[in-house]
């Protein structure tokens, strides 16, 4: 597997189109096409927020039934959540333009909304969105980049990675996009992700092995706690690369698994790096941990707290904090039995052994802290299971982008 | 029942002295103690944390046991947490300080921090403490008064409450205090609260009646999401009022009850309006919900998430993050039913109506949100459960206090 430039377009058949729809932004684009020459097997995975935007239970329906997909719609200035009837209407007349642009069947039209929640959608310039798209869509990088910019909202960064593999002597490639800076938290996080392969795969095993990988990587990130009305991850499969279709949980679809692991976690620790507000990537690794689901547990207790966001920010090595989270994550431990660490490019430090805290030289600490990227290291002694979650540093710029949002 | 003036010392036979020990703060008072002239029965909460301090795991073990309780000393300037076998043992001289300066036995001694977790106490220093303070021990409203402020660390003002009530032509007086203000969240909120009282009640019974209070008033308050590893309650009830002793669930016991209610209440929301940085009190009451355990928890998700939090903050009407933090909060129910109002002293706005989105004067809800106290307001179409949680906006000054906390 070797990383490759590009992104949501570096897949043959898949073209994409983005353009300055009006919706909420002036001056910028905030409308983005996906589509596949051929129609695709799907696969995703969507917030399990119990509000959920109209445009999320109009994928789900879309993913779930064994109809292909062919194309997908964002817009990225209303969230098109808590918006009853009206909001299912717009999803539909979106649909319906593409139907009407492209000739395929609407119900092979994904859409995809983030913003303002409790605002309805101006359908007319949706509308006018996919008719100004259609004819622009293209296969070239650049083109996936612009669609990768234009569903940005609070980010500050575009987030596009693609790779490509061997299956059975053909060159597969996997391509995606994704966007997400606030309202980001496990199941999923806020975000929304596109991913497009020339793959030929069978529907469930896509499903299955999406699922897997979400579930270690966006799902280990958080930004502020909040899980999003419209966070959505579809991954679309066109066959295009002609290798012999997966169709069982065989060393191929092992090497799928891995190449899609890849994008998607390097896709998530882009969108924990680019929390709103974020100085820093703030990681957390738990090593030797009972069980895996105790080890998830306690990484993402670590990342989420408030007030070890702060300390990160703050470049204290304050490791009470990370502690008190561990020990209200859920999991049981002795914290007789932990050593915790500070890691970072600039250098490792033991903090905190078996129970007892260790003097340390707070400038080395601080060498540490202040680095771009920050990790806190627990070796739980306990067992042999590891995960690894993401997050940021919370900062005043979290406060002033969320304190003054609609406005 | 009336309030009256005062605090921990209200109550018959109840002494307080504060002194400032040096343990952290420079020229301000960082201990206090806590001191009935008679023996009492005690009852107490304590932080659901599994790394729990040295000093809650002491008073665990005495407000188990049965025997008396006569004494509480607290330091306000390190935690004591996450500090090993070192920790026990200044628990134990602290103690034995005052087994010394007093002559009541060691075991009837309770100590409480708060303060840095992962230092080690001056234990010198605690013990020269109590020595200070047992000559200067007083049952004036002040004393009580400068003992309330002698427990702070990032409050901004000291929380202190009296009542008195009657229970068979006995008068009986309940005072208490409490502090807290980061690392608030429920189970316990991190928080230090001492509650004394002249009642003679069964040692059982206090308890149940504390469980049952806590339960609806200090568990019902958030700041940030990080429970404490040092939150503490204690109640002691030394019987001098001379009552006929509550041996059972009778309207005496729902007396106490509802004066312990009324003062548990108040402290918790004067705690939550002081959250660091906090600007407003933001509260959340949702009626006609399925149960009480449903209404809890959206009430609590709605003050618990930092986009609400941040939108409070803002006086921003975004009513969608309300319902998002409800939609991810674990209860189930269906967006179609509910009602969403936002109140203050300024007004009352509907803005969310069963599914759909209300188009209001964005001039008259920030009137509203401009108060100092601020309510989301939601009627669930469900049931007939209700509650109420208490927290307060996420600020620049929350990051600015976390961010630089130990130095």
């Amino acid at each position: 597997m070797k990383e490759i430039k590009g992104g949501i377009t570096a897949a043959k058949g898949f073209k994409a189109a983005s353009c300055a729809a009006g919706i909420k932004y002036q001056g910028r684009t905030d409308m983005a096409m996906v589509y596949s020459t051929k129609p695709c097997v799907s696969a995703g995975t969507f917030t399990s927020n119990v509000v959920k935007a109209a445009c999320v239970q109009w994928d789900m329906d879309i993913v779930k039934s064994q109809k292909p997909l062919q194309a997908v719609v964002v817009n990225s200035g209303i969230a098109n959540a808590c918006t009853g009837k009206e909001g299912f209407d717009a999803c539909e007349a979106t649909a319906k333009g593409v139907e009407k642009a492209l000739g395929v069947p609407f119900d092979s039209v994904a859409v995809a909304s983030t913003g303002v929640i409790g605002m309805q959608l101006p359908v007319e310039k949706l509308v006018a969105g996919v008719e100004k798209m259609a004819p622009l869509l293209d296969e070239s990088i650049e083109a996936g980049t612009a669609a990768s910019k234009a569903i940005m909202t609070t980010d500050t960064v575009n987030k596009e990675i693609a790779v490509s593999f061997e299956i059975g002597g053909k060159t597969v490639t996997l391509g995606g996009m994704s966007k997400g800076s606030g309202m980001i938290h496990p199941n999923m996080c806020t975000m929304l992700a596109f991913i497009g392969t020339d793959l030929a795969i069978e529907k469930d095993l896509l499903q299955e092995a999406v699922s897997e990988v979400v579930a270690d990587s966006f799902n280990m990130i958080t930004v502020d706690g909040d899980t999003s009305t419209n966070d959505t991850l579809i991954c679309m499969a066109n066959g295009l690369a002609e290798n012999d279709i997966i169709d069982k949980k065989d060393k191929d679809f092992d090497v799928f698994k891995e190449a899609l692991a890849y994008v998607c976690t390097a896709l998530a620790k882009r969108m924990a790096a680019d929390g709103e507000g974020a100085s820093k990537l703030f990681e957390a690794t738990i090593v030797n941990a009972k069980s895996k689901e105790d080890a998830k547990t306690l990484a993402r207790a670590i990342v989420g707290s408030n007030l070890s966001k702060a300390a990160i920010f703050g470049c204290d090595a304050n490791f009470g904090r990370f502690l008190c989270a561990m020990g209200y994550s859920g999991a049981v431990f002795d914290q007789n039995d932990v050593e915790l660490f500070f890691k970072s490019a600039n250098g490792t430090l033991k903090v905190f052994d078996k129970g007892t805290p260790i003097v340390f030289d707070e400038e080395e600490a601080l060498r540490i802290m202040k680095a771009d990227a920050v990790t806190v290291y627990v070796d739980m002694h306990e067992g042999d299971a590891k995960a690894t979650a993401w997050g940021c540093d919370l900062t005043y710029d979290y406060v002033k982008i969320n304190a003054d949002y609609r406005s």
